[in-house]
């Protein structure tokens, strides 16, 4: 498909010329002109000049070129997320970008900020623009208005030659033409519960996350079916429902902390969430792992970068954007869709916070 | 001006209701009814009871308003970042989308890999689209070649009614019609590395960026005038080039181990960066701030989230953002755009990763 169409844009005019062109006529990697078109970089000055005079000579970089690039101007890809400052959408958005440009397309990104009416204008902005896919990701409300609002959706894009595709979201009924790339989230719980149990932790604090949001209600089941294969059952006390922001994992620890709850380890719904929980422990005179374990969920770069390395749930961020991208781009323009749903897996990273409970 | 809007609204038919017109009626805050509508917070059954009745009866979240929220399907402002998981170029695109929002507009974002010639077909599409305003963000090269691109791009935006708005590139010459946001990144550099100097450090290894990119030789040139002032010179072996990426901060530090190189203090170009720098001071046995101080620059959430919190550099992404924004939207449509440029302020912020040298 790939090959095809770079055959076609060889055999075109001069002026429709590629990055790979500048690269095959002076003799270099595709990754070299671009550094030296970017400047991003330190290339030899020799290299350097070499690569501006085909390029020039090839009359690269002209807007023939963009133009070919974008599609004449068509947007391929829409992708909305709640908040662009979220790590875990941009990692998806960019796993989007990625299967996009390699096909030849362009995504664009909006943030709704959790608002339906600003989802909802995006969608029809995205939709009169010509997107031929608009890819909406993150946890959704139980309620029954969310699944009115995605069939809603999935018909005015499919009148329109363009499909829904909804990632981390509850599958729509089987008569809505949408696409559903999700991830086993409630796997994901079930095996960093299971990991803490088997370190030998018995009252494990949840935070896992919105309440009445299908992505805590999930991670919660999972949660709930681990402690339940070691005959417990879930003690509302260790429950505590959170925003996946930072201040509130380390409210909701400080909190349980001043109720006198007791517990040997925190599960937090986010790595960011766990963050905050790690500063609010650490304030309260406590040690990670020593005196109380950490797992978070997502597995962002940030579960690197803490002290200790985090052990978290990891959720293939960047391979849902690609998969979602792959299932839009795939279908053939203007077919009805049909209802597709795939689920990719997660699993535990063991890094350095989970310890056994002290004596 | 935000008022007569809605005061044209609140006069308009029916169906062009808006989310202040379902919190008014329903005695409610506008974020209760966002709440409600998202159900991304809890609310008792009987708050969400009333919302939803009024909500039914005002007719929100219909197309209409939609529509009226898209600007009748006009794009108002599309952003450019090279990367959407950075997360200073995701702040900055929140503070657009902020500030572009409160007008009413909608905002999209694409990414540009750092090629220019999906930067040039991206702003191809942003032109054809109909964008009021596109927002480039990110250093740029030195090159000639940058300077001539930008200058194609305000022409052509111009030309269809649309603006160029560049933050943290460099300015244009003043025939072009553009807009530059930036930040004072050489007074950052020259105070972080004059609070490096004052606690004692003679021998600061600075990462300053990428060679050849305005970002990082605007860096430098801050660190050089510290030192200066200091009667001292930059030394070539204390001046190592770096992507911006995690990696390549953890790789320079562990080459200038092995080289020998002698430093008590590294100034990392980004607050990523300085978490990679940590990891290989770490690795090496060395203790932060105890054996090495460690100063970064952005003041990221990552910085707070480091151990020892990280001693950075302020810059004000969100508010760049929110200026670009601004000075793009209140330009008269269709009027040629002149020529702007806007410098904010950088500051130092004093954490936990910079003591004095050891004796």
């Amino acid at each position: 498909m790939t090959g095809d169409r770079n055959h076609e844009a060889n055999g075109a005019k001069a002026r429709r010329s590629t990055i790979r062109d500048v690269a095959a006529q002076a003799g270099v990697s595709v990754a070299t002109v671009s550094r030296v078109l970017a400047g991003s970089h330190p290339v030899s000055e020799q290299l350097r000049a070499k690569v501006l005079r085909v390029v020039r000579e090839v009359d690269y970089v002209t807007n023939a070129h963009a133009k070919s690039l974008a599609g004449a101007g068509q947007l391929s890809i829409a992708m909305l997320i709640g908040d662009i400052t979220g790590a875990s959408f941009a990692h998806a958005a960019k796993g989007v970008e990625q299967e996009a440009a390699s096909r030849g397309s362009l995504t664009l990104v909006g943030s709704t900020d959790l608002d339906p009416a600003r989802e909802a204008a995006m969608v029809n902005l995205m939709r009169e623009q010509g997107a031929g896919a608009v890819i909406l990701i993150g946890g959704a409300s139980d309620l029954a208005e969310h699944q009115q609002r995605m069939a809603r959706y999935a018909k005015s894009l499919n009148a329109a030659g363009s499909h829904l595709v909804l990632c981390g979201r509850p599958p729509l009924p089987p008569e809505v033409p949408a696409i559903t790339v999700d991830y086993d989230n409630e796997g994901g719980a079930f095996a960093m519960t299971s990991h803490l149990l088997s370190a030998g932790h018995r009252r494990i604090l949840i935070l896992p996350g919105v309440e009445g949001y299908t992505t805590a209600s999930i991670r919660l089941a999972g949660y709930t079916r681990a402690l339940e294969a070691y005959g417990m059952s879930v003690e509302p006390d260790l429950v505590v429902h959170t925003t996946y922001e930072y201040g509130e994992g380390a409210r909701a620890v400080r909190q349980a902390l001043e109720r006198g709850v007791e517990f040997t380890a925190v599960f937090a719904g986010s790595d960011v969430v766990a963050a905050g929980a790690l500063e609010a422990l650490r304030s309260a005179g406590l040690r990670v792992p020593e005196d109380v374990s950490l797992a978070g969920y997502d597995d962002i770069p940030l579960a690197r970068d803490l002290t200790p390395k985090l052990t978290t749930v990891h959720v293939p961020y960047e391979e849902i954007g690609r998969s979602a991208a792959r299932l839009a781009l795939e279908r053939e323009p203007g077919v009805r869709g049909e209802h597709k749903h795939v689920v990719l897996g997660t699993h535990v990273v063991v890094r350095q916070s989970v310890a056994p409970p002290p004596r």
